[in-house]
């Protein structure tokens, strides 16, 4: 599973929000990140090797700040060129990837739904993306939300942390076995390049996370067959 | 009642339906044109010198051919670049203005709903917009929908000319009343190029509707005493 991850903001330099989940996401063995306000800084974008570029991986995330209930212009400016209609719809060649969509917000997500000051909710808002993975037969990922990250406390901070990873790199959809098996990944790779000692203690942590494991899906086959006894 | 028509269109010069609104729009005295597009071509854009334009008129139109499912990235970037907070929040600039779209489609409209090939409705997908008008306190007018222009018969065309130069010109909502008001509006402006001969004719046409106009009043006042009487 091999992510990409798109980021459009103007200001990425005084953002917090993005350099804490720059920080996080570089963790990642197989997490790539692309600035897309760069690649148009310089000389003319290069549409073929943007679709190349693409082409080569199984998740696209979508991460930027919400600037008047969409994303920064420069998302927009390098959809409407790289996503060629030949590309996207004859070709369909982004066609079973996943699109995900990290959004940071300014104001509480509250707000965002009928009666609040935004009046809309985030996946209404989202619409044009949800249409766009449509047409391109991409599966559309639960948008991951950040709201008023400076507001958060250290331990909030550190559970966001997390939860982003595992929305960037673990298997979709994030149920709690997909959750624990990418804890796992983790642990084991983490072992690496740990002393004898410390790798010892990782195999420890890993064998109860899986026993534990095994002990739900125990659990899950027996309420299973007591509902089925029921019907 | 003033309006400007902003267009976004990176290729203007190829699209048949801009040149056709293009031509119609510049009928009206009261109606201004902006290519965006143009806009970001030469020098910096001047923000301030945008912003000053716009609280001249009464009503700002957004005209557009939906690029996956949104406008094209350079009306993001105007509105990225000139709405800033301070003019639409906390000054409240635009407030009370109208806010009106112009968006022409590839596609039939009928596909954009539930169960067709968009999945999602005009309405839907233009969501980032209203809530846009919503923030800025301007009122929201129902969007103007040109789809497959290419496809239309002579006919339809002239019908969509008039229904177009009503919606960025006419008082809203265009009700009968204000349809007419807009046509004799018409007329009258007409009369002053004409010939005296032209010109007398064209008071019998004015003078017919208005007539009518007032038979319609008088009927609407009947229904409605019936109606209370009922009740």
């Amino acid at each position: 599973m091999k992510t990409l991850i798109l980021i459009s903001h103007p200001k990425l330099a005084d953002s917090a929000t993005q350099e804490f989940l720059k920080t996080a996401g570089k963790s990642q063995t197989n997490v790539a990140f692309e600035y897309i306000d760069d690649l148009y800084k310089g000389t003319k974008i290069d549409i073929v090797q943007e679709q190349q570029r693409l082409i080569k991986y199984n998740r696209m995330v979508f991460q930027f700040p919400l600037y008047w209930y969409s994303s920064p212009a420069s998302l927009k400016q390098y959809m409407d060129d790289v996503f060629t209609r030949k590309f996207v719809v004859a070709n369909h060649l982004l066609r079973n990837k996943e699109l995900g969509i990290v959004v940071t917000l300014g104001d509480a997500e509250a707000e965002f739904q009928a009666g609040g000051s935004e009046h809309f909710t985030i996946s209404e808002l989202l619409r044009p993306f949800e249409a766009f993975a449509n047409k391109a037969g991409m599966t559309y990922l639960k948008p991951f939300v950040v709201s008023q990250f400076g507001y958060l406390e250290e331990e909030q901070k550190e559970l966001l942390l997390v939860d982003y990873l595992q929305y960037v790199s673990a298997q979709m959809p994030l149920s709690l076995d997909n959750r624990e098996k990418w804890l796992v990944d983790q642990l084991t790779h983490m072992k690496q390049e740990k002393s004898e000692d410390d790798q010892q203690k990782l195999d420890l942590i890993i064998g109860s996370i899986e026993a534990r494991q095994d002990q739900l899906d125990d659990l899950k086959t027996n309420v299973k067959m007591i509902r089925d006894q029921e019907e």
